[in-house]
């Protein structure tokens, strides 16, 4: 029975690490597909993205079977919980890839707006925050998950930026209106990959220390509601 | 033993359904803040933001004690895995009523573009989508869920609809540009809302019939891969 339990359990956290390659893997293939204009990486997002739905739902078989199989207590429990929530999240982040690629097809038949080089470099940042939030699950290193809501700071500003600048384009030529609008949407889209991967750090914090960390931060001042 | 499991359980239902009356409030009161330009709506919202943060927590916290406390077999082991997934949908959109907030509030120092007709439209299809979504989950009724499924394409072409309207917008008149993203935006957290609608009507379906219908559908004609 125990060796039972370790064995999926083994078998859960291979499936989590593979999702999360995949995942990785299309994010740089979507980012690909936008600049290069062509058509094949789009379509290797959209196979990894099946690829990615068959793990989801294996991940949650396997959680479940743990569950039913043995009565998991404290650490055991959070980890399986947790996995469930991170194959969740991984899964969504196949979904904004496929998002960033529905962009890349809109826009192939205009001429780029301008070299991309803040999109691509946001990319990277959110593919090490996915890379990295799952090494934090596995080694069970709050440190390293605790690090990565700070990259999250990183990532929302940059994309307030490249916002900021494509507002720009949009006001001086209307002619640039539907590009500046789908690369807005292709930064939209990496900053809530990178917000899922906050999510999974925010999963090991609790894994790890037992008690959340979620929902720490306060928003009143961003809307003008001080005192409120 | 038995009766306490009951009693949880029941404490769970009433959580979650606490927490969508919240959800649906918030969806109402950020457009509304959208709308009349004014910032108590708005406050109104994160407050309930906090609320339903809480709520959260006491729904995992919820659902590791039921699942720490026996041993749910089946149907109810699905029960309570998926009243967490639930927990987390309606947290997400909790947060997004919040960025249609922070929207609310870039645009209010601006004349409005238009009247709004279209988003409050979509808002209370939204809104319609998690109450009944919370009420599949309640009386197992996949049935309902399956219907929600459907009411989600409305939700998307309409989506697009706005969408296409406010890049009209946009290439006419550039000192719309600003305003028009907003709503853009705006139009893309109602979506989301939405979507995180049907993620529950799945859950509801899998907790009903015991397979999962995630991801069934197939995208590869939208991106231009056909035979790839």
């Amino acid at each position: 029975m125990e060796r039972l339990f370790d064995e999926e359990l083994t078998k859960l956290k291979e499936r989590l690490l593979r999702m999360a390659a995949l995942v990785e893997d299309s994010i740089e293939l979507a980012v690909e597909a936008l600049k290069t204009q062509k058509e094949e990486p789009g379509c290797e997002v959209l196979q990894r993205e099946g690829q990615i739905n068959l793990l989801d739902i294996e991940i949650d078989e396997i959680c479940l079977r743990l569950l039913a199989l043995r009565q998991p207590m404290a650490g055991d429990l959070r980890f399986v919980t947790s996995a469930m929530k991170i194959g969740a999240e991984l899964e969504r982040m196949g979904d904004l890839a496929v998002n960033i690629v529905e962009r890349a097809a809109e826009l192939r038949t205009m001429p780029l707006l301008k070299p991309l080089i803040d999109i691509p470099r946001m990319a990277k940042m959110a593919q090490a925050m996915v890379h990295d939030s799952l090494k934090a699950f596995i080694d069970r290193d709050d440190a390293l998950a605790e690090s990565i809501l700070k990259r999250d700071d990183d990532v929302d500003r940059l994309n307030d930026q490249i916002f900021r600048e494509l507002l720009t384009y949009m006001i001086e030529d209307p002619a640039s209106v539907k590009r500046a609008v789908g690369l807005l949407l292709v930064g939209r889209h990496l900053e809530r990959i990178a917000d899922h991967a906050t999510n999974i750090s925010e999963d090991v914090i609790f894994l790890v220390r037992g008690k959340t960390i979620k929902h720490y931060f306060d928003r009143t001042r961003a809307v003008g509601c001080e005192g409120f």
